[in-house]
């Protein structure tokens, strides 16, 4: 096996060496299904994290976003059922309360233990529960309990999300692995996302955070299911250096290798996500070229991705490509209609602002797949950008007028 | 009647002095109903307007741009069933072709008239059609034509939307009238949505660019439907001084006077374009006061107006207020979460940041009527704006996922 291809395994978040996870019912839900989440390194960690801009941040965020601060963790525990956002001192108390019980529990130091919440805001996590919760998961933190772990942090998910790879990197065996999920709020910047990446290589914690920011960027804040973005968000990597030990010196191309992999699970989890959207049916892919910079095709990209109409249109198989147009136009980024091209699939529908001869009944065809490209080409430079989203559906309006999420 | 006071009355654009008005259906829609509008001044007549930001401007909007700034008019054309928009040459061509009409059977000089086109985009105009439905439309222009000529504007708007009021100035009465059309595609700046407006007052072109200007950002500027924007959008004001001469000159008090009746008209039209959105079962009104400054203020309202978490939330009549504070949390401002309050209807639903004792039972009763005012204070200044918008249903949804509008 060549060091620099990967390869898919099972495991999640456990599939590095000297991981363990647990999942357990602690009441949160209500519903008496998993809602806690616990993933924790037997050594030291090195850590980095990217969080919501909201400005509306949870207490868990605000908490987690210092301490990563730090470089170092051991701990990453995760509630899901209750936000703990817009709710005050209380919340920050609470949020600090979870993460000492954790350091408590498994007899870590102060600061050692991250913390993340997902669901409805506005209320006061049930801090009986939730500690009651950690003493359990404790109990059962395991090898094997990853995919517990990956069920607990889920919300309106329909499925839990984890992935993990391995490679060959100084002639060892070296894994990644990571467990998501969603799946409505979910824009830019991440949005209603909770994510937990793994590796038992040894990376510095300031290299991480770039590649984690880098692989984020590529990935969870290139989707978008509804255009809300929630107070939540939170990607938590930790590094613990037991496969090659922590005074191995990665090569350039080591770096590389371990950086391609960390996209490819960030890239395929946020695929993952889009699929799962709240009463999605389809994904739908937007590819903007031609634009003056990456930076404006991304502006151009997001527009298309998060019209309400261009959505409901593809929920319809609707070959409306005016739809993509106007919601191009208003990226506010210079454009020149006379030099516009949409192409949807391989039909090209319009071609320097004006119609094309696609033939409708295969273009039809082409629009009732699960998976839709629409790719628009501005004219006016070499950058492009890609962005992710689902259709909007009447599913999605019932489901967010009738859950509490 | 107090020269200050203004009263509502009949006749829509008709209703000042010297306008004629007819509807006529030419074919462009293709099920026999009305599709062409024209509204004509009997003397030459003062113009502003107002029209789209969105870069894909449609063939029409750029023709009626260039021709609002020599400052004078006589007829507007509104063409309804194809927006005549990506159509390129070939389309800037057909909405020449369409002004030289009116202007030729008019008898009216080159560059008096304007046109406005409303549907779907990337369609050619059939311009056969349209130039006999112009022909035929000079032969039915009346003082009594006003509500076919709304009624021949309309796209997917349920009903015609026409308003007029009268006022005393200078010993006589004058009058304004207007009439609108919308009703997806409707967000700032303006969206789908075509406004003419009448009246027999006189004002230099200068001066009603400036009010029109401001009467649309305070009303068509502060509303949304589905967050999408328009090729299209178009709103027209004519004045003919058939009332008072043209020599007439404002006093200070009457321009003030003129120019409340004018938002007046422009408010509560566009309020009517919220209610009569496509698939709206309520009206949310989101006020936001506190803020450093007016235009923060407005970014905070729009953020929530455009949420489709808030707008679920409303449809469901779910007294969710933490997607509000999300919502709120993504404008960019600069807010203090510890300083927030939030109030629905009558009741304070968050308070500091915290959730507050509103009993539930009573806020569901406030939610499921049609109009529900949302209320943000920020706790950072005087700045305050408001923005309208209504519910995202599944009607949305399926509408716009079966009709090519």
């Amino acid at each position: 096996m060549n060091g620099l291809v990967f390869e898919r395994i099972l495991g999640g978040v456990c599939a590095p060496t000297g991981f363990l996870a647990a999942g357990v019912a602690c009441g949160v839900k209500g519903d008496g299904k998993l809602d806690l989440a616990l993933v924790c390194s037997e050594k030291p960690a090195s850590v980095a994290g990217v969080f919501t801009t909201n400005e509306m941040e949870a207490a868990p965020v605000k908490l987690s976003r210092e301490r990563v601060t730090g470089g170092s963790a051991r701990a990453v525990v995760v509630s899901s059922g209750n936000a703990n956002a817009m709710t005050g001192e209380q919340g920050e108390k609470d949020a600090r309360v979870m993460a000492a019980s954790v350091e408590k529990t498994l007899g870590l130091s102060e600061g050692e233990a991250l913390v993340a919440s997902t669901g409805p805001i506005g209320k006061y996590l049930p801090m009986e529960n939730v500690t009651a919760g950690i003493d359990q998961a404790v109990a059962e933190l395991s090898v094997g309990g990853n995919t517990d772990a990956a069920k607990a942090i889920m919300t309106t998910d329909t499925y839990p999300k984890e992935l993990a790879v391995e490679m060959e990197i100084g002639g060892k065996t070296v894994r990644v692995g990571a467990m998501v999920k969603g799946s409505g709020m979910i824009c830019p910047d991440m949005a209603t996302m909770i994510c937990v990446i793994t590796t038992d290589i040894w990376l510095e914690s300031e290299l991480m955070q770039v590649m984690l920011e880098r692989a984020v960027e590529w990935s969870f804040n290139r989707i978008s299911v509804d255009g809300d973005q929630s107070t939540n968000d939170t990607v938590l990597m930790l590094a613990n250096g037991a496969a090659l030990g922590t005074d191995y010196e990665l090569e350039q191309e080591e770096k590389d290798a371990f950086f391609a992999s960390l996209c490819w699970l960030t890239g395929n989890l946020s695929m993952a996500l889009v699929k799962d959207g709240e009463g999605a049916s389809k994904m739908l892919r937007v590819v903007v070229n031609g634009a003056r910079s990456d930076a404006e095709a991304v502006l151009v990209a997001k527009a298309v991705a998060t019209s309400n109409l261009v959505k409901c249109a593809f929920y319809g198989s609707l070959p409306n490509w005016g739809r993509v147009a106007a919601a191009a136009g208003t990226a506010g980024v210079g454009m020149d209609q006379s030099k516009l091209d949409i192409t949807f699939g391989t039909f090209k529908v319009a071609e320097g602002g004006k119609p094309s001869e696609a033939d409708e009944a295969e273009l039809i065809h082409l629009l009732d797949r699960d998976e839709v490209e629409i790719t628009l080409y501005l004219g006016e430079g070499e950058g492009s950008a890609y962005y992710v989203t689902c259709d909007l559906t009447p599913e999605y309006v019932e489901f967010n007028a009738t859950e509490k999420s």
